[in-house]
């Protein structure tokens, strides 16, 4: 059946392919081997003409060695895209890892002007690194608007809960980007700002009609447009009232009517990853890609299986189900695109960046990472902890496994142990902490320490968001202050969680939030509530002793 | 008072010192910053003329571009070691992680040419793959007899417990990294197998005479002088009988008159790291350093300061304290050691290996890896553990953070999920599982599960070895038999525990042991609990969803 497809028009389909794969050099070494192409299936896959590939995992050295190593294994030009909406250390271990996007909302309530140039600077600094690692399309902005404080996949990766906050800071950060010849993404068309639902798992359903997309979700989108956005992303979501019969990424009306007419968006439209449960729960892999198409987007990003969407499309091209001038639009866009930023990175296997000669995150960098911890930092009370031999540090993250927040060396471990805490962590696998109390959820039989530093990680984190929904923090700091238990609270991610604990938090009791999870987060906050303990001095305290494993 | 130091005194005792980096390319990817030197640290003291650097951490790309990046620092070749006594797998990703040791000192009691030849293989494997990332010098093998089972350090890096068996496992070990022109070290000199404390935390005492030495714990290293081993490691050990007034590492007797004139060794005798507690707790950075060298020391491996080792080893050779003759001998047998493998990696900055046009990973050494863990899983009852949408998975480790043998993807998580067992991790920083009852020392209250399949992770790790010997795992087996809750058992690591819990388990208990505990190893014996589930289809598993994070 599909022997029949021409050569060169599978060539051509398969440019519009974005297929996924991890920066590790080795098979072995993927952290998702079910959906990074083994090195072998990739290889085919570029000799076989796709065009385009995201990058997830490793650091900045395999970055840039497995870019080049993309480049030299493909015929022709590539996109090669990362979802670094925070920073290059978002992904890859040794480029900067900024305070989530929501942090400068934050900012601009109070100085408008000023987060509109830390906006800027976000993208400047994202475009530098990955351009200097190879890579020349950053996904990235999220152009949602958060509106609904329950969302559990958008949160803080929102740039504020305001269409024109949005609009503003989102901008800032196309031109940032822009100017470092990288191109940007404007995500998740219509708008993924309102919903209840991660469609990481789920569909989520959108009762908007289009005047109130127009009013509210659609506005960052459209300012996006008008300050040149290379891409749009589109979301898996269902708007009944719009187009009750195709989710958003296979809708012909709000793709090629509203997106492509009535917006005048020229650039490319990308979906969301097709393999997705929104996607794959209802579709198969060919007709996913082939629906997608269909409705107006140029470029299939993780198809569910790149072979059957290739075919999938070549067929239906030559069925004429799908005009073959849909396919010539999709690769002129492409070219285009790719005009941009050829002059940043060409195809030739040099190195990009020398990490021998030069530390790779540049004092602006370093300057703009501590610039928004420190203007995003909210301390309750500038009281300190005490230091207690018998406290204890109560810590919860959605997950301790390959975990970027909490290291080895991460400050939320290391300086409560100073002042004598010892830590504790609930988290998705551990023994839980609660018995069966609504009013006094936490089991203090488990705790055999005086006060407790109570430490919550928590923000809008795919397929993770469902564990905290589950888990009554209010209550616990309730019963800790009833109790006289509680000595400190530190907050990091949602400032939703943060605001509901502030409702209920003793005036007199230390507690301080940060946006940003990062270990030089955890440090800034640690030394507001551990002001004693001299960090610079933490290096050979001999409670840190370990030194190998 | 160090000012009227000669610049050139200074520059040739700078040769002998071997400092700590990451392997990583940035400061803030170091997994132990207190530990490892910053690059700008790095980069003065490879100027002053510090001629070897060992290194941690990190995949294999960047291991091989910081060896590179060391060698253009450095005026002068280097010697470039790392801890890989199991593969480089053991420290850097990417790499070959092969079953430990004592796994081939099993197979060694069946089948000696057998054992013997795969002993060569593992050091051939080790010695390629060093070689190909840059590494000229391999810290193994370990020649110590285990004859303690409470071993907390040594444990499964031993060889064996019987001095012949390690004797003839390690020279064979030495021979295939010879084959690769990489330098070998026999450790931890004169044996550190027979103690109970793990010497990164206080001093090992041992109360044998030179008799019991010369019967056993010399053997094996008189058989990797006898075999050509380049360096002889020096463990930090007090042997009240032999010399009472020093650490063995500090011992003129053990180490001028023992291992150089009566056993005869010419190549180099480096120390163990300097900055272990057993050394750091009795004495100063510059006293320490003064004292290995005075004894018959060559190389001073990760001093707590090298700029003070330096100075102080260099006041002493001006006061008279040691002998000029003594740096000459030790400068003539690095150079030595460097001739032997500079045809191999020289000091130029090609890479090594190209990691774009084969895979680092050879079929051999693939193969090796597969023939050590499937000869040395032993498997107590060939019966598989029930699927059970109830089930819990209740696993044990040391440590979870940046853990490498508990990842994302690892088996001991995934494949029990597929079977309908919910995992449940108890760590040093978890909720503990106990109540205080010794006979029945679980707490059930915890599980509100049905069955519960067990897995151990116990092996010597350095520092955390106490742990476990505080958990009560053979009266949990009890406990759980006699509540009928137990499915299975899987123990990866220690033989002892292994051996302890067969003696208490029921006959009709599905029970696997594995000494290697990486992931290969846990798919291997998951295959033998769980033959219902085809692993090579668990890709796509619905229950395996999540694909970012």
């Amino acid at each position: 059946m599909t022997s029949g497809i021409p050569p060169d028009l599978k060539e051509k389909v398969a440019e519009l392919l974005v297929v996924r794969c991890s920066a590790h050099a080795c098979d072995s070494q993927r952290d998702y081997p079910q959906w990074e192409l083994a090195n072998n299936e990739l290889q085919q896959l570029l000799q076989a003409g796709v065009g385009g590939v995201i990058l997830f995992g490793g650091s900045i050295v395999e970055l840039e060695y497995r870019c080049r190593t993309l480049r030299k294994w493909s015929t022709k030009p590539l996109l090669l895209c990362a979802d670094i909406e925070e920073g290059l250390g978002q992904r890859f271990a040794g480029g900067s890892w900024f305070a989530p996007p929501m942090a400068i909302s934050n900012i601009y309530s109070k100085d408008s002007t000023k987060a509109i140039q830390l906006a800027e600077n976000y993208g400047h600094s994202i475009g530098t690194q990955a351009r200097r690692c190879g890579l020349n399309w950053v996904l990235a902005p999220v152009c949602d608007v958060n509106t609904n404080p329950d969302n559990p996949v958008i949160n803080v990766r929102a740039w504020g809960s305001e269409c024109e906050v949005v609009a503003d800071l989102t901008s800032a950060f196309i031109k940032g980007l822009a100017s470092q010849r990288v191109l940007s993404c404007a995500k998740h068309y219509p708008g993924h700002g309102d919903t209840e639902i991660d469609s990481h798992l789920d569909l989520p359903f959108l009762n908007h009609n289009i005047q109130r997309l127009r009013e509210l979700e659609l506005i960052p989108f459209q300012a996006a447009i008008t300050h040149g956005v290379n891409s749009v992303m589109t979301g898996h979501l269902l708007l009944n009232q719009i187009d009750a019969g195709n989710i958003a990424t296979f809708s012909d009306y709000l793709i090629s009517e509203i997106l492509r007419k009535q917006m005048g968006f020229q650039g490319l439209i990308v979906t969301d990853a097709l393999v997705m449960k929104a996607i794959t729960d209802r579709y198969g892999p060919g007709e996913a890609a082939v629906k997608a198409f269909s409705a107006g987007v140029d470029l299939i990003l993780m198809p569910e299986s790149p072979l059957e969407a290739i075919n999938a499309i070549c067929l239906a091209l030559m069925s004429g189900r799908i005009p073959l001038d849909r396919l010539h639009q999709a690769l002129t866009r492409r070219r285009e695109a790719l005009l941009i930023v050829q002059n940043a990175s060409d195809s030739t296997n040099d190195p990009f960046f020398d990490f021998q000669d030069q530390e790779f995150e540049s004092l602006q960098d370093r300057a703009l990472v501590e610039e928004l911890i420190n203007t995003s930092i909210e301390v309750r009370n500038p009281v300190s902890i005490q230091n207690n031999n018998h406290g204890l540090n109560l810590i919860r993250v959605d997950s301790v496994l390959s975990s970027t927040t909490l290291s080895k060396q991460a400050p939320a471990i290391r300086i409560p142990k100073i002042a004598g805490y010892k830590s504790l962590i609930t988290h998705d696998m551990s023994i839980k902490p609660w018995k069966d109390n609504f009013a006094e959820p936490i089991d203090l039989t488990n705790f055999q320490h005086g006060s407790i530093f109570l430490q919550l990680f928590i923000r809008g984190n795919p397929f993770h968001a469902k564990n905290f929904s589950q888990e009554p923090w209010v209550e616990v700091v309730n019963q800790l202050q009833k109790e006289e238990l509680l000595s400190g609270l530190a907050v990091y991610g949602s400032p939703y969680i943060w605001n509901l604990l502030l409702d209920v938090l003793d005036q007199s009791l230390p507690a301080v939030y940060s946006p940003a999870q990062t270990n030089e987060a955890q440090a800034k906050v640690l030394s507001l509530l551990f002001p004693s303990i001299d960090q610079s001095q933490y290096a050979h305290n001999p409670l840190l002793q370990e030194f190998t494993d």
